[in-house]
């Protein structure tokens, strides 16, 4: 049975609702949790339909969202500390974190170690758009000053995981760019561009409209960019429910309208909603890593779990293996 | 009486909607436009009850999009060339332009020149949010590679455009970054940081969200950034409206309830709706220039008109002058 460490600390809500969504997980799908956290928190709010398949790793020390992720390598008692050993030593076959982000990258890298190959591990994020099948992204913020050569494994690693995890025939990746043109970019850009060239999956440059129009499946882009664009988008989507919301309730007649369109609001909510979505897989570690954002609810968690067992059973950190092995050398 | 030069060739959708828009703006406010353009397909369009404040500066030639914008200074007799002229010798006060936006601000910065001190002039957009003051983003795209310096150069010239143009009290300027702490940035934004802290307007770092949660006036970015979180904006406000027309069509049920927020989503649109803030002044050029979209309807470029002439008569280009003239050096 597969054995997922989840590190139940250090999220903006506390505990409980980490723990909720692992148990929503352990009621739907059969796996074997292994909680690190504070055992006084947790036991509790373990049903006994599911505690055969849950171990608690004691463990009430973490880092904190504001500490700097340098020292999380000395920090061996700290949740995520414990939960990245589990998985190096083999007890753990995934890992699955809403705490300290850095930390948790930083500690990936360094202990269960990156794919022969990789030069840079990176965050890998879906985003909704109007197709049937969602944008990948990366890198979401690993990286926030790039190399073309860690976008050209950006690259790699999104096809890859494009076609094994998300299940796509012929996966196209995109380089996020300023405009569709070859000659478009910054300088970073446009070295990668040349680079890609040689990819039959590289569909040229995209824009940012085109993470949510699905043109391309694939976005590659540095993680200081990916960040700024999806907390951009997050920012629209927000402020258009909010201005939405604010002009209904100006009205009795369009409070009265918006009683017949609730179950639309409610599927765009769902379609928008990043929980549904999980977490983001930190590719090009050599074992599966979901990063979740710190204001996961038991939803979100829930979800990252099923991204953690879907991710291990497509063996998606062999395919990358294998990518990484056969990568086209550089001419020069 | 203010002279406006209007360059009506190079849009996307042809001559008649850029016209239009011109004698809108002459029904509505008091102005002298000089119309560049093919004289063939203008002089139809004017009415005589504006024809006395019309100009007409007969020009063939134009800039075309997918043409690059490196030979604009050679092309004497394209439209865009002319339109500058004319307000480089003092014939016009201000230009507006919704042709070639490369060869707009090459030709602009080239032959009207840069305001002393300024190390690059930088694409000003407006974008609505949540609160009723617009946020003022720059650069949206003139520069896709940025030296620490030019993004100073961004945050005073966007805090006076705040001040002077759109009337704020106190200006507060934010840094683009992927991260609302003071370590947060790449290596740009973080040298940019240390610059920026000699200035009482600098409120630190903010994120992509912050564009539309009115947190600062102002949010200072090289043009590669700006691009992608404006461009990627668009993108999420166009899916969450396509996805809830296919929603609402998809039940009768939902199509009647709609019918009662006809008021609501017409609201929503026209604060969302680029049209109303017209074009986007590059800033740093000593004269008022207005970069329209390509894609402008007659709406948007009377807008950019009030624009130009609000821009003149708040004298931002004396205002700028100064405001350089002022600047605070480096120690070193």
């Amino acid at each position: 049975m597969l054995k997922i460490a989840i590190d139940v600390m250090g999220a903006d809500n506390g505990v409980a609702p980490i723990v909720e969504g692992v148990i929503q997980a352990l009621k739907t799908r059969d796996f074997h949790a292994i909680i690190v956290g504070d055992e006084k928190q947790i036991a509790p709010l373990i049903p006994s339909s599911v505690a055969n398949r849950v171990e608690i790793v004691h463990c009430a020390d973490y880092i904190k969202m504001e500490e700097s992720a340098s020292s999380a390598n000395k920090r061996s008692e700290t949740s995520i500390y414990k939960a990245v050993e589990l998985v190096k030593n083999g007890e753990a076959d995934a890992v699955v974190s809403p705490g300290h982000s850095g930390a948790t990258m930083s500690l990936a890298t360094l202990k269960i170690g990156r794919i022969k190959g990789v030069s840079r591990p990176a965050i890998c994020t879906t985003m909704p758009n109007t197709t049937d099948k969602p944008s990948i992204i990366l890198d979401a913020g690993a990286n926030t000053d790039c190399k073309p050569e860690y976008l050209v494994d950006f690259a790699i690693m999104g096809y890859e995981y494009a076609k094994n995890v998300v299940n796509l025939e012929n996966p196209r990746v995109g380089l996020l760019s300023n405009g569709e043109e070859d000659n478009k970019g910054n300088e970073l850009t446009k070295a990668t561009f040349k680079l890609l060239q040689k990819f039959p999956f590289f569909k040229g440059n995209v824009e940012g409209r085109d993470i949510f129009n699905g043109s391309v499946d694939v976005i590659v882009c540095d993680g200081f960019s990916g960040n700024l664009v999806l907390k951009a988008s997050e920012g629209v989507a927000s402020a258009i429910s909010s201005v939405l919301k604010k002009e209904i309730k100006s009205c009795i007649c369009s409070m009265f309208g918006a009683l017949f369109l609730r179950g639309v609001f409610k599927r765009l909510k769902k379609k928008m909603d990043h929980s549904e979505y999980g977490g983001a897989p930190l590719l090009g570690v050599q074992k599966v890593v979901i990063i979740s954002h710190g204001s996961s609810n038991a939803r979100a968690i829930e979800c990252a779990i099923y991204q953690a067992l879907h991710a291990i059973e497509s063996d998606i950190c062999v395919k990358l293996t294998n990518a990484f092995a056969n990568k086209p050398q550089d001419e020069n």
